[in-house]
């Protein structure tokens, strides 16, 4: 069924029919599109476009197109280009001509932003809770590792020693901004572009803010040229998948180098670890890999939209029909990775005498500069300095504790015996004493903070 | 000056050199740096880390310093990396030994961090002010064009007539989208890392929040080792820099497509049109050609960041010095192009005659179905009758204006004499009277809805 | 049945299992899996790994299952995570435990980019007569519009008259380096990494090249550590599709901006057009749309793909895994679009009546000034005076020709009556008779040369 | 100096004069831009449109204006818009009036694309050197190393033992195709737009093959219109150098991994490492981070110049001008970091031991399950077999050599004592003895094969 072909003659070419079609892409849209017919049904009536016997008899027929869809039971026919053609051509097989009535003053244009909006607003809920679930994960990990050291990195090589659940919990925030960010988009999501009509607006006096009420939306669109080309919440939508992708990456890089044989830091669940099908010793980080490559893809899904949508002239123009592959493909592959990243982290065995064994005291040489700041010599000499005692000791094989007095001494006659007590990952630790640093006291309080964004101190999270 | 030779032996390689070399693209966070130092001097002396008499030396080589590149006078030499490097090394020319205690327990690694924030903090609100220009440009013109009718298209086809009012108007609500999205990240940039050290904190207890305040930040970071390493607000920023410049793009298209000889509704000044090398009666509108065309730069930088931030490992990488070309590009590229787009608008000539004379009644064929819905006739039904009326005119080439009743009631008999009522442009503008319709009352309200975000009905941009 | 469970003790995680399973990406890739696996067969028998019975056993298995998937008689069961699995699977349940004997040496590390080289390799083939489809009826449509004079734009401002032919045939250059950047890409993706192993190399003494030339392969990767990871040639591949992808954009810009009420130059056959749901005069230029947007999703695909890569540690790595989706969607698009562009340009109604209307007289201003240069007037100059008489043309109202030669000797005296024979559209093109030029002449050269390559001079579509 | 001003009556808006300027940007440009302009000045004395007196005048005129810009003398004044009007410009003030005779024929558009060409040409062959100094490196260290075993990896789990050697080279082959591509595309960037005029082609009959192939062109466009706006060339080299970028990030990411301290099979020489401005005991591969970092950059640029060509309509748009910035700036990205790898690559120390110290016999599970396969056993259920066997000692926490062959009889009685005689790193990896395998007479053959590519055994690169 073509809702458009009054005016044609000829035959639509049968490439045309497969490059138009997208069906099969919208199809998990029939929810959204069913109720929002419901919804504008209503509103015909109460603007007097359908009696009180039309408006039951589209009702039910859309109830019924629903429970169909909900059965698994709606069967797609040859020519039903998309979700919207498809229900309303079993609306007519179900109810005769009045199904025609329900298309007055509606047009694809506003119909499928509106279906769009209401998929994403619920997707939205569940990205919520999924992303809620690692930040558990991670919290509760923290938890229970408290007074785990292990070495902290910059530029991947051995930095200062950091407890590893301040490292973990580096993950927390970046976690909680895109919380953050989504509750700000899904208020910009959240807005009705139903009544636009194809562009111009609806002239059948529907009451559009009662309309945007009932299917849940908190604003409505105020221009109607806008409402039925506004891409902007996908594309929102998509920068945030992008950057939540960007640090889930971070994360899975991090526990597939600690899980190497050589880190050998945290050991990844079998659960989430797969086997070789020619290596029999092997014991692969497939589910940390997938997630690391996945940001690859929620990049380019991003790049589709935007790209599609640059220098596009105004209004409606079919390019937007490809707005929804990737918008779909960002959701999906989010709803894949969340829940294995959560349990990742929920089950990673955490080998703290593996940290342990890997701190060298050439990680406390920033500690021993600081010694001889507290004893007046300017840091900036005072780094010097030491950086020639790590160069005595590198050059002696030798590590900085196992280093002499007099040696010391012999780069400067600052260093005293009390050098040696600065030469302790504990102590190191303790001294980065400031708000959001590594000491035990600051990551409990950073721990209580990300407890109280959670909700409860009573996280009951396997472990 | 290299701050971290003591335990190098070797020197560095003269390719490596160029390579790392940042200070040209870092010259612009100086401002940003100096005055990070003078309050982070003042920290370090509330701390007991610097006397008051070391504070003040500090603080009064910072302030000449500042002068200096304020004055343009400041030189930089071989071996100043980074603009971190160079304002060190001229802080140690001009006050010796002390010099060296700035940096007692500050790290290049939040040091960068805070001077970005701070950097792009200042530049946001440069941003709101040029997006609002644009913005005001569109609700003056949009006031001065109430009652002009044009056509509105979809697919690039005419659709239905719309007010050039409801047209401009469009975007004013694309650029306040963007706006609310600027308020917002504003929130993420405005966040202070200064204290985080390298990555494991600050151990001489300076004052996190105190330093924040005053260096104009809302709040601190919570964990050290990601406030070294987070870039999302660059990557925010640089996403709402993309879908701005894809808005501006937008507007590009119709602007250039409209000031065409076919089109010819608008023209665009000559202030901002240039002329061709070779052919002397061209007129180009480059000025939007160069709009439409940097939306692909505002995009690839966004990539860029996104690109390497990917599966990084934890906490500060040398990959992030890449941050900085991209971010300042899109800074720059969008206070390029702004004061042009509201240049553009604030004094193209709308040519009312053109679009009324583009105005064909095959744009009425909706209302006509319209009319045949409220004689009773189910849209659908009505949509197609009306489809074989277009196809009886064209094929007689004549508008529906001029095909005869008679032909009509071949069609249908439904159709009596007021069909031709209804074939009046004005009055299919006034129909689509919802909230965001088309209808002159319509958009007046919008308009008046503008104007009041915009804070003030009294605009006074040349037009 | 996982092929890897031997030292596992635990069960997968079933979102992890969802996220790991890759079979209904790779689905179509059975073909190229089974005929692998049949010329790794005879390689084995030939190293002596499988006697002939083995051999003979294996190769009916696997014509059996051949058959199955080419009947769509295939029936996947829960746990075949990807095609190798699910093939391995069935032959193991239809002749037992020598099945197990097939991959022996062989990783689905070397099998994986095995079968995607050789589905590539085909699929090529079908691009290259899909693209020089369109080329086809490029040629065609310039060959029966010689004639055809029309506006040539720059800037979208009419600019110089130019021939249609040569307009249209603009774009057949740009797919003809297409084509040609096909061939070349189609060398680097016929090389064999069968016989890499996982990453070693093959401990059995399979004969590499002759199980490449069983494979149609050209030639075999050089490197096993190389050859498990290389996906250099999707990476070219999707650079490819992107650039192709563009200019189908650029055409798909140039007829929907031309099958516009204001220009009118073409008409899209009503095979490709569409109408609207509301609007019953509408028709959509849909497929060029599409075809348009469809750019965002072939550079979206290549970004994907390039950001998986970047910073992969050596070999293979599951990350990998993320290649085929967008490899098969930007196969799948391009397969979709391709014979749609042909069918609009086959198609395509020329209005030359309305190309001509569309010529301006300002057109030939550049002729005007080449008129001076001929007598002696520095091009700089003569542009000048040319751009005055424009200017007082466009003053006075009137056309070039219609401005008095006293206007013009107002301008130059140089100026003389035989200015006005220089003003004509014709004659303006048969100027530029040059190699490459719009004149008649040279685009009758270069039509001969695009049918030459096309290699044949009788070119039957339908136009 | 505008060139295009004749039919302009008001100013150019400053703000629009800073976003049309080109001329920061284009400055490189100007070698290409002058040798361009002599030909095409010779070209029009041949097609008598200069008298010899003129052309003498104008390449006098030329020719001092290269050496101003070698010297550094060149000064450009405001009205500069771009390259080519600063040179006409002071062609002007050199020689007067006849200098407006250099661009009778000429467009920009045509101009413009013939020096970017030009240029990139010349940087192409800069950019073979550049990667073939990479390889060289790569081939020295192989050479250097040819006994080295070292762990094997995929998906950064211990796979089987490889030689470091094998290793390296992989990379030579990644390089190798880089280069073959440079070549490909090499040929497609060398083509002359030149006599395409605005878009048209040029009315004054210059010869475009002599002026093609005085300038070093190999071929010349065949379409005016496609001449002027094809950037495909531009395209194809940013998509080179995205690829090219992959690889060494690829590298990169390889050895900022083997130079830390976990794994410490490389140390990264002095002179391409850095220290830490607070932390004394660092050592940084700042040159490798940045390295991988920059691979964003260039697929950012890439999809800069892709999202820019999207969707353009016909011919040359003014959006065009924004190719030059990421054109440039991947020029310039490469070329500072190829030299850089060459550089790390040639010093870098190979740290034998550790990588020997780093093999663990699990990583002969293979060898093990093949020693099985040889016995008879399916090689699928060899490898459950030692799967079995490993999750034994994994238990027994001893090492596969150190399990008992009671043990292994446990599992399967087809174990025998020389089982213990395939548990050697050597024979496994003389066992991969195929093209293209790790086995140490393959990876002779292979470096053979990559020293006969580089053209010379005799390689005197500093390791």
């Amino acid at each position: 069924m073509r809702l458009w072909g009054g005016r044609f003659e000829g035959e639509t070419d049968e490439a045309m029919e497969r490059l138009g079609a997208s069906l099969a892409a919208d199809w998990r849209l029939y929810g959204a599109d069913i109720r929002g017919s419901m919804a504008y049904a209503r509103a015909l009536h109460k603007a007097g476009m359908l009696t009180a016997t039309e408006h039951g008899t589209i009702n039910e027929g859309l109830e019924t197109i629903l429970e169909e869809f909900e059965a698994d039971a709606f069967a797609a026919v040859p020519g039903d280009e998309d979700i919207h053609t498809a229900v309303e051509r079993r609306l007519h097989e179900l109810i005769g001509e009045v199904a025609g009535k329900l298309h007055t003053g509606r047009s694809r244009n506003d119909q499928v932003a509106t279906d769009t909006r209401m998929y994403l607003s619920e997707r939205i809920a569940s990205f919520r809770v999924a992303v809620r679930s690692v930040q558990r994960a991670i919290v509760a990990k923290a938890g229970a590792h408290l007074d785990v050291i292990m070495p902290g990195y910059t530029h991947g090589q051995p930095a200062q020693p950091v407890l590893f659940a301040h490292w973990v919990l580096s993950y927390f925030w970046m976690l909680q901004r895109d919380v953050e960010r989504l509750d700000e988009l899904a208020a910009r999501v959240s807005v009705s572009p139903l009544g636009a009509g194809a562009l111009a607006g609806n002239p059948f006096g529907v009451d559009r803010v009662e309309l945007a009420r009932e299917l849940g939306f908190a604003q409505i669109c105020q221009n109607s040229i806008d409402a039925v080309s506004d891409r902007d919440f996908i594309v929102e939508f998509l920068s945030w998948a992008a950057l939540l992708g960007v640090h889930l990456s971070r994360l899975a890089a991090d526990v597939v180098l600690w899980s190497s044989a050589e880190y050998g830091f945290v050991e990844i669940d079998e659960a989430y670890s797969t086997g070789s099908s020619i290596m029999p010793q092997k014991r692969n980080p497939d589910s940390m890999e997938l997630v690391r490559g996945k940001a690859g893809r929620l990049i380019g899904n991003l790049v589709m939209v935007l790209t599609t949508l640059k220098g596009l002239p105004t209004s409606y123009n079919r390019d937007l029909q490809e707005d929804k592959p990737p918008l779909f493909d960002s959701v999906d592959t989010l709803l894949l990775i969340l829940p294995v990243v959560a349990g990742v982290v929920g089950t990673m065995r955490v080998r703290s005498e593996r940290m342990r064994a890997a701190l060298g005291d050439g990680m406390l040489a920033t500690d021993l500069a600081d010694y001889l700041v507290r004893k007046g010599v300017p840091f900036r000499q005072s780094h010097g300095l030491v950086g020639e005692a790590v160069r005595r000791a590198e050059a002696a094989q030798v590590s900085l504790q196992e280093l002499s007095l007099a040696e010391y001494q012999g780069v400067s006659d600052v260093f005293g015996e009390d050098l040696y007590e600065v030469l302790s990952f504990e102590r190191s630790v303790c001294a980065r004493d400031v708000v959001g640093g590594t000491a035990p006291e600051a990551v409990r309080d950073q721990l209580a903070l990300a407890r109280g964004i959670l909700g409860s101190r009573n996280l009951t999270i396997k472990a």
